[in-house]
C-alpha cells in the first residue's frame, strides 16, 4: 500500500508520459481490452504492458482477466486525488491574490 | 519553448516529487526566496537549486533574481493546465457513467 505521498508521487510520474496518457485517455471513455487500448499506440505489445503495469502500479488503472482477455479500467477516486492536490495549490495562489487585490484597494481608499 | 504535451510530461514529472510538491505548496502562499524554500527541506542548497531547475523548466515556477536575492513565484496558469488535463478525463468518465445509469434506468422501465 502507498501512502498519499507516495500514491501522489507514483501517479503524477505515471501521468507524465504521452503513451500512457493516451491510454488514460481512452480510458475515461470506458474499460478496454489491452488489445485495444494497444492498437492506436505505436509501439510493441512488451512496451504496452510495461506503460499498463506503471499505470497498474500507481492505482489509475486496474485491470482483470477473464479467460484470454484482459479488461482495464480507469480508477477515478485515484484520478481525483491527483486533480485535487493541483486544484487546492491553485485556489490558495488565487484567493491570496484576491486578498491582495482587497489590501491595495482599501488602500488606495485611505489614500483618497 | 514546449508543446503542450511535452508541457504535461515535465509538469506530472516535476509534481512526482514530494520535495518539489513541498516548493510548490510553499509558492502557493506567495512568492519565496531560494533560501526561504530551502528552510524546511532537509537537503543540501545544491539538491534545492536543481529540484528549483526542474520546477522552473517545467514552467511551474519562475525565479528572477534582484541584487543577491532570487525570488521564486508560482505560475498559475501552468498549474492550471495540469489540473484541467486530470479533470476533463474524470469528467468525461463520469458523464460515462451517468448516461449508463440513465439508460439502465430506461431498460429497468421498459421491462415493467
Amino acid at each position: 500500500m502507498l501512502n498519499y505521498s507516495g500514491r501522489l508521487d507514483s501517479v503524477y510520474a505515471a501521468l507524465s508520459d504521452g503513451s500512457r496518457r493516451a491510454m488514460v485517455e481512452r480510458l475515461s471513455r470506458g474499460p478496454a481490452s489491452v488489445k485495444e487500448l494497444a492498437e492506436p499506440l505505436t509501439m510493441s505489445l512488451p512496451a504496452v504492458l510495461q506503460h499498463l503495469r506503471v499505470l497498474e502500479e500507481s492505482g489509475l488503472v486496474r485491470s482483470q482477466k477473464v479467460g484470454r482477455v484482459r479488461t482495464c479500467r480507469l480508477e477515478p477516486a485515484v484520478l481525483q486525488q491527483a486533480e485535487q492536490w493541483i486544484a487546492d495549490r491553485r485556489t490558495r495562489w488565487a484567493d491570496r491574490l484576491d486578498r491582495l487585490d482587497e489590501f491595495l484597494d482599501e488602500t488606495e481608499g485611505e489614500e483618497q
